[in-house]
């Protein structure tokens, strides 16, 4: 296989013939364009070119070998043209964007100074791209999930007991059999080398560190055996499962991540069709806007000729093209116990009837969620739905483990969850703000305040282990707390 | 007959003797005045001169015919006396409000930049002259039902439902008996003519190509033949009658559309008299002071000197004057079956009474109102009295088909009408806003945009068609969530 | 008896002998010093000197002739001293305050622009001395009460009837026998001269312009002779009685008002103490920051030399010093009976079970009212307690008639307070703001643009009379609207 | 014993020797640096100088005496170097927030300016240096418990009774058998003197000259005896106990306020565990901004080199290091009745059980306090505790006397717990802030107005005595009011 010059790979820059350079690489993309989940004319923005810059916060490094026929991988720039390639692209200028997130890293304060998952917020927005910062932050619709999951927690108060020894308090707990030093674990998030070049091998380590278990999302950034690599050797981590449409291809896929020693299946089940998220949809016009400091007006023509293109679904609607939407109880959880014999959580359940059938499906584990806000807004929030099923079903908690994710930002957060008889709860976005603005040693410090504000509440709630935490200790009260989150 | 000059005209400028011109030909109105339903004031003004342009946003082109006797229709200017007034016309400095529509038209993005209702009215506010803006925006006294027709519907979350095949969604519905590609209907709303030239014809010629049905106003700016000629051969079109107190001039009206080719009466009872609708009796005063770039004030004399006048009812006075104030549902209804075979829908419930009373009246439907807000102020939201009638009477939706209108911006407000027993939903003021930013390119991206986030909802909830939506998918829950449109 | 040169009345300008000039006549207040309701400190700053400017607003013109021995009433100033007291008002420098009304005053819109009492409100604010909107506006505490009892009405919505005649709608009622052209009265307010010269003279007449019925406070600016002889012949007047500690006198103020023509007594049991009315308290400290434009700043002494001097209790506090603070159902009400023949109605009932002692005591009336939020904070909203009765009680309502007042402001409101079972309801702080603003057309007005609502209310609500109002047309509703005044 | 020379002590300057001078005596804290609540690094920052100027706002004088073993003391400075170590402190600069104070200090408003205790609170927050008002003011993680104990008490509105018996009114109450003039006590408040140099003094002396009882705190900045050395011969004091962890060394405090003369026992259960007062902790951050003028940044380094150091738990942290946190109903209150027989009163209930729990252990006494929402955040506002055990347990109210604290701040509030059944309120933040802001005669202004404000409640609610106050003279609503301070 001989190499390529910048000239040869240009002339293949239309759909007839489309080839791209990635990393030095020559791919031919030409028969691909259709099945590139996130449509043709990315690709074809790049064609004839290098689309390396573009390519790789958002793919695995096995995506191409997964992907496209060993025939198409057409082999190296030569020598020169690979220095030509990378002189282009450090000459290249810096966006805006990218000059504001260089000056805001160099302003980020010590890691001392955080003392809150707000604090982290705060710092990740400000040192994250605008196209991460809206890929992460985005939520469904009017956002009402994504805020109102965290405004329930702000609807229950602790009756706190007070006399009871706990000088000594362990948050520890285990989630399907696995130590955990907090009830707290890494959700499945993807594309977070948007936000940091190590991406989810900042989660892994830091997981490791502070004992506690990541949750690793099909739509990762990193291949699954690079994030497994990462691990220690006893480390566990759970796959987050988007199922393919095509059961061989989801099938494969399960054995590769079984094979690499993953220790769960946690099945995503509200996310099979993208959300509308705006935010992500309106982040490359935004951009647009700041780099010509004005928003693209119309030309004033007749109404008649007005374009109509449609508007996409952002970065979220490319990841799951191709995902399973006619998953049932009785044909899916069958065929995924037939596949293998990890343990099986449904991810993302949002009714208490669910909750039911997935506890007579004998899955191992459900996930109260909504995705974050992201899918479906109005969904109900993960805290009220596990409260009812506490109140109406609470035999459900003796079938399978109840874990919730989607707006917990407190220690107290936590702790309300657990009384209410969650075995654990998830965090996505502030992991990822926190491996983005600070990479392991970010991650490191979002458990150590959790740690501290869930030993804190639950002293103070009268509880020396998370088995001390009762349903009775909170109530659903019937008026709404103004929260502002800082005084 | 002959034509005429300006002068001519222009002698007849008195209450005792009043000629207009309109669009080159001259009226006798002057023992029209009294019965002019916005009051001879406004004609006056005009007297011995051109009134086209304040004539021609606000009237169908057959209102002369059918209002004036054919003895008062003079004849035609003289052709150099038309010249001129053309010439007047074009001469004549534009307004401040002109000037900025002007502009402001030149600045609309494209409408691929638009993905959501409240983009496509961000973009209407800016480029509609603030006549147009102070009608179709304007509400009763304090605006409570405006707000709380839209607030409702953000106290109903979902149960969605999972692991339910949903691949195959098909969002369409029948309207009485009439196909509907979404279960949308465009409601009868006055005067479409001050948004845009082309007024309601635009929304005629959207719904065709969108496949959804439009219901037409007694108070529309085009004729209702005009309307029925530019609507394609099978197009389905309702009309929205509002009765005239005297039943012969009804009966009239009713023989004329039915003989057009309309295909339901839906008669109209929520407006009876004019809604205190302050925005729009404050327009004429906002213009003056832009124009004058002062408030006028008042000279400073004795109390007792104070001028008391009428500050009247806005522009919506005008159009019901005569409209019958002593309907009943013992009189009317019997009269109205009496005149035609046309499937009658009552449009403006607001209690679960009348919808009782409707049932028993037996007429086909019912489109439960309160007039989007601009009649009774603290009159129910819509969604609400829906969800009552659910409760309390679930077999008067076996009865008759159930509309809901007034504060619907999104899918999911749309899902959980329908989830509730709607049939359909109407919107009003999204589609005089679209048509008047983009003409029929704005109408055909509402519906668009709903489609796509209907399909999106029924997905997510584990709907697959209009039948699968059920009560108990949704809830009404106890707390209020904080509604921000935008992020 | 001679009369004074300004020096003679110069020289009694203390505590030990104090002389006042009143409209060019002297008094010896000397022993009236400790008995004065203001306080003594208030008329020294005047003693030896011209008092006119700060007593004519406040103090009706018999308050002399009621409070003061004729013996102490030591006569005319001589001319050339009457010459210069006038000529040293005219020189006096205007205040700034006095500047800013003046020029507010010429800056009043003429009243045909004025479309709701809220616009009434913003005007009068405009061209009301400093000391009169803090007198007017101020309430009890943090105005919990004054905004809650307004609050209190968007709770209750309509259930809106349709297919009702209502081409004839009459809103016309009677209270206590006497004919109103709709259900509203002017509540007994106080002090209307510091807004107006004429006073509650314009309230007089403008109630007999509109035929509606005025309740004249105990502490009326005007003499209840002079409002009686401002009144038509036949015109029906209502006596706000405060009453004083002393029943003789208190027999003697009765006796007084029925000899004068008024036609019921309205006992006035809410304000036996002064409220804590800050905005009016700190009136006099705002007008010396405005003069001077700064703070008074506390000299920087020790602690403990810091001045401990009391804060006194605003104007309120003065007009009821005297008032019976014990009195009880079973003592005054028979005593007042047997004073008086006239209809006696309570002022101030605060809750269902004084509503029943009420009806038990056997009195014609109450008013359920928390004295528009000026007395106790977290007083009951009116027409909270009202729906309560009407709930809890509906036979008291066949005993007596029931008024509420408090918060009314539109003819939704009225309505509402209708249906639930009221009689009429009273408006005070809007009518003094009205005749404040404009005088005599100010009042009219206010009582044009009510009639105006109240009827398209009860029209669109399928109501031809005050009798078709009914309890089941309104419901409280369970969630809080966002009430934004105007848009 | 020798005298030293600064440079001698100056020597004394690390971990391995670490003497400091405290007003102009010399220690050395050396072995004691480990066993120091507030941590070694606070003490190292003034190793072998003068400590005095940090130390002695938030010590009492005899902290040393009973924290040094006497052999540590080690005598004076020479009168030269003391003469020094004076005109050091005097040339130090001051810093701005010290420059501020002193400022505002001159600009105090008179106090016959101030009509409310939110008056006091602006002033003081304008004279406390910044790490007092941190202190003073910050409460747990987001406020809510803070906030919430507040707004709870805008949901109860009042039945006020008319026609009742007032012109006596009387205030006064007995608390654990001693008397006070109004149902108002002073609750344990930590480090007076960091908002004024008399500290708690000025408290006792006001407590004396208005009748009402002061709670004095184990964290008080005087000690005990000078506390009770400033009190009045009978004026009664009640002792707020932080339990030591080490029981002999908590009967050894408990011996001595009984000898000392105090009253009661009140034994704080709520604060075993710091909470998380991010407001004081960031504080010293605040304080080095303010001074330099810009946040501290982070060098730009790999992620990997951030520091981690910990936050620390604030001032709070380090005033509890050394209690119990293993304290139980069975254990600890017999425990304490064996030691003493003053009346015991547990401070911190926060639930209905617990207060079950108290009045079984046969206390004299519960204070329902969430530690004013300085501990756990969430916790219930007391008074919403108060009204469930009013309505769940009347009968615990015969067993015990019931008190809150909490967010209390006008005399409603006061009334509010009265009626449902409190024998007295808790303040705490108010007088600090009033002895801060103007010494005892703040505080004795304090008072002033809460009788004022108290009475006035009492006679506009029907009730001459406290035991007039009834439960259904209070009702909690269902909707929430808008609590806004000021007009």
């Amino acid at each position: 296989m001989s190499s390529w010059t910048l000239e040869e790979v240009g002339t293949h820059n239309s759909a007839s013939s489309c080839w791209v350079i990635i990393q030095n690489r020559v791919y031919d993309v030409t028969e691909f364009l259709n099945e590139h989940p996130g449509g043709a004319s990315i690709i074809l923005r790049y064609a004839g070119r290098d689309a390396t810059p573009a390519y790789e916060p958002i793919h695995p490094t096995d995506a191409l070998d997964k992907n496209l026929h060993p025939s198409k991988h057409l082999g190296p720039l030569s020598t020169s043209a690979a220095l030509l390639a990378t002189q282009a692209q450090q000459q290249t200028q810096k966006t805006k964007d990218e000059l504001r997130v260089e000056a805001a890293r160099k302003q980020r304060p010590p890691l001392s100074r955080l003392i809150s998952l707000a604090d982290m917020e705060t710092v990740a927005r400000n040192v994250l791209s605008h196209k991460a910062v809206s890929y992460y932050s985005s939520s469904a619709d009017d956002s009402i999930s994504y805020n109102e999951n965290a405004r329930a927690f702000s609807r229950f108060f602790f009756h706190a007991r007070v006399m009871r020894p706990v000088s000594q308090c362990d948050p520890s707990t285990t989630i399907l059999g696995y130590k955990s030093s907090i009830p707290v674990f890494i959700c499945g998030a993807a594309l977070a080398k948007l936000g940091h070049p190590q991406g989810e091998a900042n989660l892994t380590r830091g997981a490791y560190q502070t004992s506690i278990i990541q949750m690793v999302s099909s739509n990762a950034s990193l291949s699954y055996s690079e994030i497994m690599a990462t691990a220690a050797p006893s480390q566990p981590l759970f796959f987050q499962l988007y199922k393919n449409k095509n059961d061989a291809i989801a099938e494969q896929r399960i054995r590769e991540v079984e094979r690499l020693g993953y220790k769960a299946i946690w099945l995503t089940v509200d996310a099979i069709v993208p959300g509308n998220r705006e935010r992500d949809i309106r982040s490359p016009w935004d951009l647009e806007e700041m780099e010509t400091g004005k928003k693209e007006v119309h030309v004033d023509v007749a109404d008649g000729e007005l374009d109509g293109g449609d508007s996409g679904f952002g970065t979220a609607g490319a990841l799951i093209a191709h995902d399973d939407r006619d998953m049932t109880w009785e044909k899916t959880i069958p065929w995924l116990r037939s596949i293998t014999k990890l343990p099986i959580v449904i991810k993302g359940i949002e009714s208490v009837e669910d909750a039911i059938l997935a506890a007579d499906a004998g899955v191992d584990g459900i996930l109260i969620s909504n995705h974050g806000g992201r899918q479906l807004d109005y969904a109900f929030p993960p805290l009220e739905i596990l409260h009812r099923l506490r109140q109406q079903r609470p035999d459900v908690f003796n079938k399978l483990e109840v874990y919730i994710d989607g707006g917990i930002r407190r220690g107290t957060d936590v702790v309300k969850a657990l009384c209410l008889g969650a075995t654990a709860v998830g965090l996505g976005r502030p992991f990822l703000y926190a491996q983005s603005a600070y990479g392991v040693p970010g991650v490191v410090k979002i458990v150590q305040i959790l740690e501290r504000e869930i030993v804190t509440a639950m002293r103070l709630l009268g509880a020396a282990s998370v088995q001390d935490l009762k349903p009775e200790m909170v109530e659903r009260i019937d008026w709404q707390p103004i929260v502002r989150p800082k005084l």
